[in-house]
């Protein structure tokens, strides 16, 4: 494991050395069996259930300290853990082991004119860097889903979680020990210095990728500095649009679930676009006023109702993450889909209608990681697109889009198979 | 098309009108259809034809203004065109109006328990900034397969090939104007300035992705620079590894045609790894030397053939791109692979041997974008792999590896279809 840092050692031979050992370990994992990495990873979720004794201790020491440091109610409560969390924490670890291993999925195979016989093959993409903030799980979970697609991971947590975090990757790489996997893959920094993140951010041709999963300034800094490249989201501003064909019921009942469910989450909606002929518009958003909900709106929407405040041109930018939404009466899809141009962070767009022609219009205009019809954008997930668990939500354009989970760990290789071939 | 500059105008301010403009083109792009883009290629390749005149007067001002800067050989060779090169420019853009449309290709559908319809489906990136440096068919390539993929394109060429890329490029919106093809996708770079590189590679938000072709020092600032992601490959220090169970007449032949059939390009093998217990190390060694193959090799190999210089340190890392070979003679299978994780770029590595076992390990076990069994590396290259052109050969572990055309300039989104269904 990672020994303690010698005063000396700058963060830029910190990082090297620890990446040079999980680079060591990532190449003997590639050569563990899709089931062997599956039985090291319920390992660790049993080692991560004996050691809730010591992770609740450790938990204990960091929500103390992040009271007496005065951190609020919504921060506290990411940090705690309770046996009923750690449990989630260890299923979650044995949801990402039943998880089909992307390494090794021969993704195309073609033998052109030459005859050559090739494929592309999907590998890991070697050592991933995770930059995380305060919710200790993210700990098991980043480690549960590299491991899984081969990668070796560097996880650097946030400050407040610094015992709880170090509880879980004693539990999570102990596990992987008593299986004989190589737990050196996955590595904790061993230092809440910030010239470490720095390090980390710069380590080109050591580190493969960097994953930021934090608010919105941890995203920033990361985007700026980074020379590794950057798998990252940052806002989520999402739109519902609801049509003059949607159906008032389904209507309301989306708009509602999209805003109120779950307010912090990145899927949230934020903005939402009423056609100047949908017929339900006083029903949603007196149901979104009575349901909490302060709204933010243009001329036209106060004129539906006069609880609704005067929005500024800010709002129509800003991602709330809490009982605030912003609503503009637009006229038509053409005045939607433009407006959402403009507005959106490109994460979820969401259309409410019964016209097929105005859906399709929509899905195809809107250029989107997430475009949905008919559904609360509140199941922009990786758990509930069926891919188990998720890394993140990226709204970058290349590499992956939208929710990454093991496919999105990975690269891939082309394999050639010739039988003595030369080139004319 | 694109105004002259004015004296006034910043590099940023530049960047940001001519890409403010192509993106809006890119909108009308993805509006048209798969046979729609074809035809406009092929009018664009005809309109290169009918300008064959121009271009070529083009092109003779670059080259008199080349030989006077006193341009060598090769760089002069690389910059010139001539009726037949120019027949050749034009037949490969009608060759990319011939490939499969990769956009709106769905990658993979499911329908979760929550009954919501999900499709993951093609699109382009967005625009395109390609830096390249003095072989003016660049120009056509690139602008034919961003557009074939949807794309906006701003290309930015050397200063060697400047009236020769104004000409082509002239040409070719010219032929996508006659077709009422949004030919403001397609921009050239109005000045020669070199801030307004830096200016491309700051670009973030306008520019989706930047693909620099040309030479190390190219690369390396690019990839320095860039807020950008980037698709770069850097070198090509490609590995030929003759196994012990190699058969001698494939491996000499493979060997010749790695290394002599054309020394200048990325694929070209620049070490050969020849194993103990390989018995046709004479003959392969006489024969390249005899072919005018420079040889510098370690004592083993100084060994076998006597006129094999002392090769330095230095050599194993080094891409000649002429008639100079690396050798190491090496102790079986995992000396090889030792060797080639230590000094390859990762590009293009290849194994000769007879002994499936061998392969499949070596197949498994080097972790380059390419790995080859019993072929020429210089098989490395998009037309080869069935691909129909290439933008480049990325070297990076992200987005897309190995040769990339079409499908490596598109991204994708992820379309939901719902039936009113909100989250619990």
């Amino acid at each position: 494991m990672t020994a303690q840092t010698p005063i000396q050692e700058s963060p830029e031979d910190l990082v090297a050395r620890i990446a040079i050992t999980a680079r060591e370990a990532q190449r003997q994992l590639t050569r563990l069996s899709d089931a062997e990495k599956a039985q090291a990873l319920r390992a660790a979720a049993a080692a991560i259930r004996a050691a809730e004794a010591d992770i609740l201790a450790a938990n204990d020491r960091d929500v103390t300290a992040g009271e007496a440091a005065g951190l609020t109610g919504a921060s506290l409560d990411r940090l705690r853990l309770d046996p009923q969390r750690l449990a989630g924490i260890a299923d979650a670890v044995e949801h990402v082991a039943r998880l089909p291993d992307p390494v090794g999925h021969v993704i195309d195979s073609s033998t052109p004119a030459n005859g050559l016989a090739l494929s592309r093959v999907r590998v890991p993409i070697g050592l991933i860097g995770i930059i995380y903030e305060s919710r200790p799980n993210v700990t098991a979970d980043a480690a549960a889903l590299c491991f899984r697609s081969g990668n070796a991971v560097l996880l650097r947590g946030g400050s407040e979680a610094v015992h709880s975090n170090r509880a879980l990757h004693a539990a999570f790489v102990l596990g992987l020990e008593q299986c004989g996997a190589p737990a050196d893959a996955i590595q904790l920094m061993p230092t809440q210095d910030r010239d470490a993140v720095g390090a980390m951010l710069t380590a080109a041709g050591l580190i493969d990728m960097i994953v930021p999963r934090g608010g919105k300034s941890l995203v920033a800094r990361v985007q700026a500095d980074a020379r590794v490249p950057v798998l990252a989201h940052l806002d989520g501003i999402c739109h519902t649009y609801i049509h003059s064909a949607a159906d008032p019921a389904m209507a309301r009942d989306i708009a509602l679930n999209a805003k109120m469910r779950r307010t912090g989450i990145c899927g949230a909606m934020e903005t939402l676009l009423i056609d100047a002929h949908f017929a339900g518009a006083g029903k949603v958003l007196s149901d979104l006023l009575e349901a909490g909900c302060e709204l933010r709106g243009d001329g036209r929407a106060r004129a539906i109702d006069s609880r609704v405040l005067p929005a500024s041109e800010e709002d129509w930018d800003t991602e709330y993450l809490e009982a605030i939404l912003s609503v503009a009466v637009v006229d038509g899809l053409d005045a939607a889909i433009a407006h959402i141009d403009l507005h959106s962070s490109h994460h979820t767009d969401t259309i409410v209608t019964e016209d097929a022609d105005a859906a399709e219009r929509f899905l195809a205009d809107v250029d989107s990681a997430i475009v949905m019809v008919n559904a609360s954008s509140q199941f922009a997930d990786g758990g509930e697109f069926g891919l188990g668990a998720e890394i993140g939500i990226a709204t970058g354009r290349l590499h992956a889009r939208g929710p990454v989970a093991l496919e999105g760990l990975t690269t891939y290789k082309w394999l050639v198979r010739g039988s003595g071939q030369v080139r004319p």
